[in-house]
Parts: structure tokens; C-alpha cells; sequence
């Protein structure tokens, strides 16, 4: 057995704590993008999930697996969105204490949902250079806080992974038996937890994670066998997924079992967002939908006659969505 | 019992016709709209049916029922564009031809998607007030094609019933021992189907259509206990949902189990699309959003603690879907 932060054993107990609250969310096909895509293209609607993205499972699987003592206390996380919606909304359905550090540059859907949902939200200077990470750790120590990390955290790592569970098993009643599964990556919460899950319940399938353009640091590090850096916080509209480098514990689940990396432009994200909205029904944040995105323009880098594609959330500002929507085609 | 079109066996048969290719459709919930509707709104997603539509279901269980022979000769239908698609794409699948009649000033992607699953599209003239029965019947004699009427049709109404089975299970499996269904209703084909379904499996739910204002011919049948007509074919933008009046056959159906109608404006369902869009990550159209419009401006004329909403389209043009996006709130 390899030395692992989570194994498939952590994802399945993850979904007993997600079942009685998680959205077990569709698996959709869509005749004309098939056409498109020139294979079959599936659609696993994460942005369907409680607080619209997969970051719910992770959030709702560590904050229930805390002791009495530990949730008495409170919890601490950062995030530019989506983890901060997951562990404000868990909170709030535990009755723990959530504190929640944001950049002042989030998308404000983001920062409101958040606020919302009940969370102590306190902004940081992202652009100005401000370090997340050390404000996170001061005040987890100062108050007692536990500190939920938005990908390198193995309780949110299985929660995560539990989304691979359910679009192997449904893939494969649709007949599907050898596919590639595209995930939208920032840290590698998402891809590690799936790449483990589908190793499990779908050896045929491969999990390649997406990455926009300007930061691509998982692809790197796929190819290089380390983890790479991205040099600087890249302005990519794909919020959601910009992270420095691929996680401490998620990387070596990917470097073992991952595919390579595809990359795709901020406007390849844009039109997978109209074509989502016009196709699929569904609302993408440019983020989530940088997976379909490469499945449509990323053709000759896939060799599967079936795709498996997450959209991972959901969490857009309407005047990003008008853009999206003025795109032609 | 009840001499009506059909029984709950047709129903459950339609189910099982359509088990090897519909979407079962989730049953969403969000805290925000929970909160803004002072009660537990459950949104049943059809937008997210094949098609976009509830109508996939009803085209494909009358597709599916006929014979050999029916199937050789072909098929016709009229519609403003959900039922066509359904029709089309249905036919597509089975592999027989079909032709369909739309208005000319149906909404673009109706048209495109009818003629992009293969039908042969004949337009008329809506607003000239061409009559598309007799368009119909004459071809479907001339060329001795099996007319499928898009609500008046006891196999449309058995397939849109399976909706209603899988909302019942869907919201007791969370607890729902009481509610209100809204439905939103044109010829009332679903909301009679779904009636139906609620009567065997959900005896507590009470299923409540709702209508554009301008276009109130159920709500006002419901009231006078007769089939009342619409004075003038009315220029909402609820284009799916705007029939002349209730069925012959979906009637006594409605009017033996449902509740009193409500209606909504064009705005009201206007705010709704952007709520859909923002809360649930769902595309509705305009006709497939005035039941959470209903549920959102019509509290007072609202009894349960939860209510079903089904979101019955997300067939809608770019265009107003940006027009929905720029309403405040």
C-alpha cells in the first residue's frame, strides 16, 4: 500500500457522513456537444451541490468528523470562495463557529453567500501580497480554532473523493466502461480524491486534471514528477482554481495515478460557460468549467471515446455570466 | 373509479418505458430561497430532462408505445418548441421520421434544436393566426402519419406523470409528508400526470398549477369548474406554457384533484430565471420558472410548510436570459 494521506476505506465512511446531506448530483449528456466534442461527453453537475461546488463534501466531511470538543471551539479556513461557502454552510447546519478569511478581490456572490451562511468573514489584501496561510495560522492558535485547510486536509480530501464514487458508478450504468475523467484543478482536492476513487471503482478510467492557461502548475508538476510553483498570482478569471502549487498531500495521489494535465485559455472558459448554460441548463463559474472547456478544444490530447467531465461549481457574479453569454458562437 | 384518459398502471408503464433513457432529475434545495420564501421550496429540475424540457418524457412514452407499423409510417406534432424537440429527438433515437409544426416566431434554439434532432420543420403563421390542428390533421391524413398532440394524449400524459412519481419519492426520502406541488401549467398535461402520480403515491401532496396572468385559462376553468378559453392568443414571453385552454382529457383530471391556480407576471418570472440561475445553478425559461415565481410572490396564497417546484424548461434565448440577469435583486 502506498503511503497515502486518505485511502478509498476514508471516502466510503465520507459518504456515510455526506449521505443524509449531500446532493448526489447528475450525471447529464447532451447530444449537440457530443457533436462537438466528437465523443461522448458526460457531465457530472457539481455546481448542483449544496452551496454550488464538489467544496461542500470536504467541508461537511471535516467538520463532521471533529470531536465534541473541537467543534465547540470553531474552525478556521481560507478560501477565495468556494471552500469558505462549504465550511460556512456546514458550520451553520453543525451549529459550530466559523471564521473564514477571504481576499478583498472574491467574487462578491462569493464573499455575500458566505457571509450568509453565517460565517465571521475577515478579508485579507490578495493583491497587495497579504499570506493567507500565516493570518489562517495565527488565529487558529490565538483562539483554538481548527484550522480546515481547503485542499491539503485528509478528511476533506475523502469528502472530496466521494464525487469520484458516485460519477464512476454512474458512468458505469450507462454502459461506460473505459473513459477520461476531467477535473477542474487548483490544489488537487478534487483530482487526487477522484483519481483515488475511480482506482477503485473504475480502473479503466484516467483522471487528467485541467488547468487554465496562466496557472499551470499541476500540469508541470505532472511532467516534471515534483511540485512546481506557479511564479506569480495569475489574474485568470478562473478564481476558483489559481493556487500556488499542488498540495503537499494531494500531489502524490496524482503523480501515481493521474493522466497528463490539459491547459486552457480564460476564453475557452467563457464559451464552456455559454455552452453549459445553453446545453447542459447548468450555471458554470469560469473555474468549473475549464474541464468541458478542454474536452471541446483540447480533442487531439484525449484519447477516449468517452469524457467524464466535472463542473465543479457554479459560483459566478452575474456580470461575468453576461460576458459569457455575449461570446459568439 | 374515475373514467379518465388515464390510470397510475399507464404511469408506471411509461416509467419503465422510459427507465433506459431519461435523466431522473434531482430535487434541489437552497437556504437563501428557503428564506425568501418563508417556507421549504424543493425545485424539481426538468430543465435538466433530455431536451431541456419535462417534454422528453411524454414524447418519448408515446413514441415508445407505438407499433411497428405506426412507427414505419411516421410521426407529427405541433408545438411552440419544447414539445417538438421532445418529438424530435424521441423520434431520432427510435429511429422514425418526424415532422413537426412550429410557429415562425417560436424562440431560435426551439427551431435549431427541433431541426438539429432531424425533424422536418414546418412553420406557420402564429401571429396571421394560421390554425396548427389543421395543419396538422391534414398532413397526418395525407401522409398517414400518427399525430402526437402535445398534451391531449393519454401516452404524453402517462410519460409526464413520471414526474410526479419521482418527486413523491424524492421529497419523502427528505422528510416531506405534506406539500404543495406547483406545477407550471399550459395545456396541463404534466400538471394532470403529476396529479395523478401524487394521488397513489403522495396523498398529502396537492398539486396547484400555475400560469402567466395574461394567460389564465386553468386557473379560471378551476374556478368555474368548466373549460374556459383564453380571449386572444397573448403575447407573454411564457411562450411554453401558453395554450388556448385545458385539455379535453387533462381537465376532469385537474379538476378532480387539483388545488386553485396561480398566476404570476412576466416579470415575476423574469426574477425568478435570475433567482434559478443564482440560487440553483438551473437555466429556466420563462414558462419554466413561474412556479418558483408563484412560490416567491404568492405567499399569501400558500398553505404547506414545504412546496415543490417544478422548473419545467430551460429552453431559453441567450438574449433574455441576459434580460433576466439585468433585473435587480
Amino acid at each position: 500500500m502506498p503511503d497515502e494521506a486518505i485511502t478509498i476505506e476514508d471516502i466510503h465512511a465520507a459518504r456515510d457522513r455526506l449521505a443524509p446531506v449531500a446532493v448526489v448530483t447528475p450525471l447529464l449528456e447532451n447530444a449537440f456537444v457530443n457533436e462537438l466534442a466528437r465523443r461522448r461527453v458526460l457531465i457530472k453537475a457539481e455546481c448542483l451541490q449544496r452551496t454550488g461546488s464538489f467544496k461542500f463534501r470536504g467541508g461537511w466531511s471535516a467538520l463532521s468528523h471533529l470531536t465534541t470538543e473541537q467543534r465547540h471551539r470553531g474552525v478556521i479556513a481560507y478560501s477565495s470562495g468556494n471552500h469558505a461557502q462549504a465550511i460556512a454552510h456546514s458550520a451553520q447546519l453543525l451549529g459550530v463557529k466559523a471564521t473564514v478569511i477571504m481576499p478583498n478581490d472574491a467574487p462578491r456572490l462569493k464573499l455575500e453567500n458566505t457571509r450568509a451562511y453565517g460565517a465571521n468573514v475577515i478579508l485579507y489584501d490578495r493583491p497587495g501580497g497579504e499570506n493567507r496561510e500565516a493570518i489562517g495560522q495565527q488565529l487558529a492558535s490565538e483562539q483554538g480554532l481548527t484550522l480546515i485547510k481547503p485542499y491539503d486536509h485528509p478528511q476533506v480530501m475523502a469528502g472530496q473523493g466521494t464525487c469520484g464514487l458516485e460519477l464512476a458508478e454512474q458512468a458505469q450504468a450507462l454502459d461506460v466502461q473505459e473513459a477520461e475523467v476531467l477535473v477542474c484543478c487548483g490544489g488537487g482536492g478534487l483530482t487526487s480524491g477522484i483519481a483515488l476513487a475511480c482506482e477503485h471503482q473504475a480502473a479503466n478510467f484516467i483522471v487528467r486534471p485541467v488547468e487554465p492557461d496562466s496557472s499551470d502548475d499541476v500540469c508541470r508538476s505532472l511532467h516534471s514528477g515534483q511540485r512546481e510553483q506557479n511564479e506569480y498570482q495569475s489574474a485568470s478569471i478562473c478564481d476558483a482554481i489559481v493556487t500556488p502549487s499542488p498540495g503537499e498531500l494531494t500531489f502524490p495521489i496524482m503523480r501515481r495515478l493521474c493522466g497528463a494535465g490539459l491547459c486552457v485559455s480564460d476564453e475557452e472558459a467563457m464559451m464552456a460557460i455559454k455552452i453549459a448554460l445553453l446545453r447542459y441548463k447548468l450555471v458554470a463559474e469560469p473555474g468549473g468549467a475549464v474541464a468541458l472547456a478542454a474536452a471541446i478544444n483540447r480533442q487531439d490530447q484525449l484519447q477516449s471515446d468517452t469524457v467524464i467531465c466535472v463542473i465543479s461549481g457554479g459560483n459566478i457574479d452575474p456580470t461575468v455570466m453576461q460576458q459569457a453569454l455575449e461570446y459568439a458562437g
